[in-house]
């Protein structure tokens, strides 16, 4: 395996069970909020459907990075999920990657400053 | 479809075909390369096989983000890989998103500055 100095761009951090677009919004979801959301908030912040949100969801708790929790609110049942330690420190170090990713592509005097603000 | 507001961490913008970790890899070792780089060099910098390389380029061909040019270099075939404008046009409108990703990720006081500064 080369390792980062060989291979600047080879981005060996961008851990694949964060990166894929639908977990990375359910983990940018969760960061900020330590109590965990409920599959219903998850649902709507990140635009998935039902079966998308379990699916993701299931990848994330076997991979360790969150905890579901099943309980009843008015005699309903209520899941949430919430970010791990273990979850939060990985999510970290990838964000960490992230940055690099923009840096690298930021580099060329061409494109410094390379990113248009976005439209209001 | 939900709008960006209603969904704010669905990240409509994260275009599947860059966010890609080996093609996201590509492009950000040819953003600041206007004439290209050589397959060889690109083998190299992103750590990808000859197979995974061609595959990927090929993806990124189809979908009009880079060019592929064959030539001869002392008689031996010399390909090279360059972005196209749509696609540099493209890759910064994602780097855009990432940029919301990490600032979205950063928001809660008890994250901010949430990015460990990376081992030296």
């Amino acid at each position: 395996m080369p390792t980062s100095d060989n291979a600047p761009f080879a981005f060996d951090g961008l851990d694949r069970t964060i990166h894929e677009k639908a977990r990375l919004s359910i983990l940018t979801s969760l960061i900020s909020k330590p109590d965990g959301l409920s599959f219903n908030q998850l649902k709507e912040l990140c635009a998935l459907t039902d079966g998308n949100l379990s699916r993701h969801v299931q990848v994330l708790q076997d991979a360790g990075l969150v905890s579901i929790t099943k309980t009843f609110v008015d005699n309903r049942p209520h899941t949430t999920c919430a970010l791990t330690g273990a979850g939060r420190e990985r999510f970290m170090d990838y964000l960490n990657v992230l940055e690099t990713v923009l840096k690298n592509a930021n580099t060329s005097p061409e494109h410094s400053p390379a990113l248009k603000p976005k439209p209001a």
